[in-house]
Parts: C-alpha cells; structure tokens; sequence
C-alpha cells in the first residue's frame, strides 16, 4: 500500500464527462491498495470567467474578496469529483481550504502555504476515503480566504503531499512527462524516466513550461517525489506505480548508470535584450543602469559588459521579459541622466538556448561543446550566462530549431528509433 | 440611525452592470446613517447551472458535496458585491456561511438554520462595513457546508435580521409589494401598505409567490419586519425607509382604521381533484384513504365527504398538488384492496381561490358573501375549505380569471382609479 496525492488540471475537469474518467483513474489507485488524496483545478475557462467579474467590478479590487469569488472554482470541481467517485462506488469526501485547514500566509491571491492540518484528514484516509481538494486555496490568518497565485494547485498538491507524507505526488497534465527538450522541434526528443529538482527548476524556468516553478522548489524542500504523467490515455493506461511518466526526485535517487551529462535543452523566446551604448566607463555607471529596473521589479536576466571600446566609455547588453519591455525603456530613460548613456537599441527577435543537466558539475567540457557546435552552424551568439547546472546563450529567434536541433545530437540526446 | 438588512435575488445579481448598480442602492441607504448587511443570492441561472452539474455527476448526489457545489453560486457574488461596494467607496467585507459561522441543522440540501454567531459582525458593523452575506449557505455541526433549499436566501435575510436585530429587513425583489390579487387579471388591485404574517403565509402558499413561505415563518416567530420592494427603479426611487413597499408585520402594527375585512385573493391552479366513488360508509374507511398519500409525503388539502348517495356508501373528493396527480393515483391504486372503492375519478382543470385577510375572525358572513357573488355569475363551487383568516374554494380552472374579478369588486378591493 502507498499513499499518493493525484493531481488534475483544468483540462481534465472541463465538464461531467471528463470528471467521471478522472474518477475512474482514481478508482484504479484504490483498488490497487492505495490512499489516495485528489488535487484538483477549476474547469478550464472558470478561473478566466471568475477573474474576468473582479477586474469588471473595479480595475483596484480588493485581493481578499477576489480570492473568496476565484477560489469558487475548485471549490465547484471538488464537490463534482466527490460525487462522481461516490457513483463509481468509491467512499469520498470534498476537503475545502478551510476545512483541513490549509494554513497560508495572507499575501490575498499570491498567498504561500504554511502548515496543513492532517489529523482529520488522516482519519478519513484510513477509514479508506479519497480526500478532493481543491487546489489553489487556503485559509489565512483571520479566518480568510486566499488564493495561491495562478498555476497554484501544483503547489497545493506538493504541499497537500507533503504534509501527508505521500510516496508520490502525481501531476497529471496535458504532457506525457519531461523530454529532453521540445518534441515539436526535435521528433527524435526521448521523454526522461528521472530528473533531478534542480535540473526540473532550470528547465521549467528556461521555458519547459510542464510543472509550476513554484512547486518544484517547494517538492525540492520537502524532498517529495513527483511525478509528470499524462491525463490522456485510458482504462488501459499503465498503473502509474510503473511510473510510466518522468519522476522529478533527489540528485540522491539517480543512479550512475542513467546519468547523462546532459539532460534537457530549453528554449525560450519570451526574453528582450537591450543595449545601452557609450555608458561611462566609471565605477557605478552599471549600478544606475540596474538599480531603475530593480524598483520598478522587473527581472534582469543576461547581462554582458563589453570592453571598452572608446576612451571611457562602453556598450552594456542585458535581457529583460519581453513583456516588461516597454516599462524597461520607460524606466532606463527616466533614468537617463544618471546614467549617462548614449543610445536604448533593443530587440525582442532573440532566443534563449539552455543546455541543463546536473552531470555538468563533474564534467569539464559542457560550454565549449556549444559554443564549438553552434558556432559550426554559424549561429552567432549575442550572450552568454551559466550557472553550477545550465549554460545559456542568447542568439537570433530565427536560429531557434536549428540551434536545438544540433544541440540535440552534439550532446548524445537522440533517441535511437527517430519518431 | 437604523440596522437593516437589504436582499437581492438571483436577477438584481446578474451581471456587474445589476451589481453595480446594488451597490449603489445599498449606498444610499449606508450614506442616510444606516447599519447594513446584504444577502445575495447567486446570479439569475447559476443556482441551475450547478444543480445540473450535480445531477450529471449522478442521479443520486450526495446531497453533502451538491451543498459544496451549489453553495459557490452565492459565493462569488458575495465576493463580487463587496468589490462594487468597495469601488463606490463604501467600506465592505463578504462573511461567508461557515465564517459567521451561521449555524444550521445538518439535513443537506434544506437545512434549517440555527443560531447565527454575531459578535464579528456586529464589530464590523459597528466599524461602518456593510457585511455582505450569501443567502442560501450555512454550516453544519462536523464543520460542512449546508444549503437551505431552493429560494432559502430569503430565509438567510431573515434570520440575519432577527440575530443582528436589525430594525427592518429589505427584500428587493421583480415586484414592488404584495398586492390585493394578480394584477394581472385584475388591473385595479392595489398595493398593500401593510399585511400581517399569517395573511402573507396564506397568500403565499396559495399562490402569490413574491416570498418564500419559510422566511414568512421564521419572521413570523422572530418578530422579523419584512418589506417587500421593487429591485427595478433608478436612483430617485423613494427610500426604503418611507415603506414605498409592502410591509408584513405582525397583526398589532395594523391600525384598526386601515384594516380590511378582505386582504388579498389568491388564485392556485397547481391542484388536482381526486374523486373516489362508492367508497364503503363505514368508520376507519376514510383513514384507509388518506394513509397511504401521507406516507407517500403527499399533501391532501381540501377534502369533501358526501352524503351517502346509496345504502352503505359515499364518495369522497379532495385535492393533492398536481405535481403528485401521478404518485397520488398509484399510491390510491395500490391500497384499492383495503379502501375498497369503486371507481377513482380525476381532474386537473380545477383552481383555487382564496379570499384571506385576518379582519373576518371578527365578522360573518365574508364565506357567504364569496359564495352568493360566484353563484350569481353562475361559477359552481366543487368544494371549499376554510381556515380562521381564510376562505377557499375549488372551481373549473377556465373561470379563474372570472371569480378573482368579481370577489375583488364584492369585497371593496378595487382601487378607486383604475391602472
């Protein structure tokens, strides 16, 4: 017998009829033995239409009554879970946020979760009842509602695991697990059985957008083993005991044998690179470039300071989200005269490439073979930035595929039988 | 400075433009010095919406998970009233069932509400918030989400009034008091000023839908004073607090110069006449009958034995809800053997009609005047049961509109410039 949190996305509770197959996957994992808590999103579309009432209601909404309308949501699918898995013939309950409860901080619709009570909770599991939760709501100090932020029933799996010391924590989404790297780009992309937190937060953040990145960290903390698996396949689908998804653990959990030096390769095309040129030369010249982005929260990501090329002065090159851009340049030109800066150019047709894998750390090697195999291409690399477990470069957007393409091969990920 | 309670149905919440503009009702009232709370029902068609997911999941929900499903309909516009409030710079919080908490018996689905905990409420009151509450939710002993039944946020206003011990509660609704009979068969009924409880719940249940029956009773016992007013006028509708509505109060309140020897006429087509023939005139023979309806939870109204006709028998009339017409004539079929009747004759083409008003405990001859005025338009009475406040009886369904007409002329009901 294990105990294992299940955890299902809009997706797969859009309606009745989808309800009902999630309910009959989770038969399966009972009738196997285990107990089993459910995590469980709003129907696709609700969330948007609930959000879409507050921002028509007043453009400055108050987060604590925005939370009490959102949280709704779950609060519908969980109660239409438990009724579906009644009629299926399987004992279950609905546990909302402020029935466990679901302690969280009263950040109201960014809230981070705290402690959960279990004691009722562990009761009901061993009386053999699946415990529905709805994901992405808690109660706050004050006896309020919160809300965790979008994306946040990952989170609320990986918490509600942890706190019930589940063996496995499954996510099941629109993926059939971690590749890796980009299927749509790369057909021969092998689907991993293992990757480690750290990698999984590398990869998700440079843009493998699978788990939230939020729940990675908070698995890694907690040390809970999750899974990535597919919520579409049917009755014959394998027991998810067979991990047929890819299994996000501890560095500790990988064997040797199974350890690439590389594991994924991400893209990402939401990134902006600004250059500012003939910055002075001068000690806290950069600062003052830095410090305005800084207030205004907007995350620097690249940055590069190139040689001086004029007496005293020099070009600096950093990227930003493309999203935050325009309040970017907004924010560098306020700040221009301190500054001192000659010209804003910016570009947002650029890429981030991201070599991961936590093989690297033993491995001498890892950078050199990209630069040599994009260089090879001629792919031109306009940045460069590398952490203990990534190197990233910066080229041009149009080089995207091919750039991952030949990565790909360059570091042995092909798999064998092409698709 | 007043305490009030204001309730908004299902259509005056449908929609931000509807809430916004409750909100701006709800201004005025907080701006002329008045303590608020507000109980909402959820949007005009989301009650159904969810009822219908609940049935989708199975036919036999659990009525505890349908309370979680449904309750979130009331929810998310509580939720939604505060942030309008809010925007219109009035301070505003939501208190959901379960954080008041108000406490109800744990019979799912149709709860019965208990205590309601007002300390908090009172604070926030006192601290100038209007409180914005739900209607339709509560919260069992063992901690779970309970619903009142369809239409029970009249009976949250209510209760919520009697507990805060507010001076009035408001019910807006989509007419603008209780009237003398349907206006629209009688163009000249006018708009009660006043009615008392016992009035209103006979006019109620038989067929002038403006309150739900339950919350009658409650403000009834609590002492509660309800007005009934219009939800669809502007901003230069009159206050409430000059009663532009219709007030149920309790009979002490109505001074002896206002009051009618008739209140109201109420009309109810929803009946079926059953008649058994040849049923034997002997004792225990009409508790056969009657037995079997009532353990199939059917309620028998009027009931009209004849005069034995032949040597040891009799036939017996009454009337069911025409929704139970079928289940009634089964039930009947089944316990033919132990009534021992001769043949079972039925009919739904039959109405109602209901002359009610508390001021005939003091005089005669208001049956004698309803029969004579139907008599003489030649309208056959088929039967006619009487209460201390009430005289029905039973005709064909096509001379409805007719005897509503006449017994509104007989009894002085007519306003004296005609609409």
């Amino acid at each position: 017998m294990a105990r294992i949190v299940m955890k299902f996305g809009g997706t797969s509770m859009a309606g009745m009829e989808r309800i009902r197959s999630v309910a009959a996957r989770v038969k399966r994992e009972v009738e196997a033995g285990n107990q089993v808590a459910v995590v469980v999103s709003a129907m696709a579309g609700e969330t948007d239409r609930l959000v879409g009432f507050c921002r028509e209601a007043s453009s400055l909404y108050d987060p604590k009554e925005y939370d009490v309308v959102v949280s709704a949501g779950e609060q519908i699918t969980s109660g239409l879970l438990a009724i579906a898995l009644q009629a299926a013939g399987v004992p279950a309950r609905s546990w909302l946020g402020w029935q466990l409860p679901i302690h969280t901080s009263d950040a109201h619709a960014s809230a981070r979760i705290g402690d959960i009570d279990t004691g009722a909770l562990n009761e009901s599991l061993e009386r053999g009842e699946v415990a529905v939760i709805p994901g992405f709501q808690g109660l706050a100090p004050g006896n309020r509602v919160t809300t965790l932020g979008r994306g946040g029933s990952d989170t609320s799996a990986v918490a509600v695991a942890a706190a019930m010391k589940a063996d496995r924590c499954d996510i099941y989404t629109d993926v059939d697990g971690v590749y890796t790297t980009d299927p749509r780009i790369v057909p021969r992309a092998r689907k991993l059985k293992r990757v480690t937190y750290e990698e999984m937060l590398e990869l998700a953040s440079v843009g493998a957008k699978v788990l939230q990145t939020r729940s990675v960290g908070l698995a890694m903390k907690e040390n809970v083993r999750v899974q990535v698996l597919s919520s579409f396949t049917g009755e014959d689908a394998p027991m998810a005991d067979t991990l047929p998804g890819t299994m996000i653990v501890g560095e500790e959990e990988i064997e040797d044998v199974e350890r690439q030096l590389i594991t994924g390769i991400a893209h990402d095309k939401n990134e902006a690179k600004i250059t500012l040129t003939a910055v002075p030369d001068t000690p806290g010249a950069v600062a003052a470039i830095f410090e305005p982005l800084a207030g205004a929260s907007i995350n620097v990501d690249m940055i590069i300071q190139n040689i001086a090329h004029n007496a005293g002065s020099t070009d600096v090159t950093f990227t930003v989200p493309a999203a935050d851009l325009a309040r970017s340049i907004e924010a560098l030109n306020q700040a221009r005269g301190k500054i001192g800066f000659g010209e804003l150019v910016h570009d947002t047709r650029v890429a981030k490439i991201s070599v991961v894998g936590v093989g690297m750390r033993s491995h001498a090697g890892v950078a050199s073979t990209m630069f040599t195999t994009l260089g090879a291409r001629g792919i031109n690399i306009q940045a460069i930035s590398t952490s203990e477990i990534k190197v990233s470069v910066l080229i041009h957007e149009d080089e995207t595929e091919l750039a991952v393409r030949v990565l790909h091969t360059a570091y042995g990920l092909d798999a064998e039988d092409a698709a």
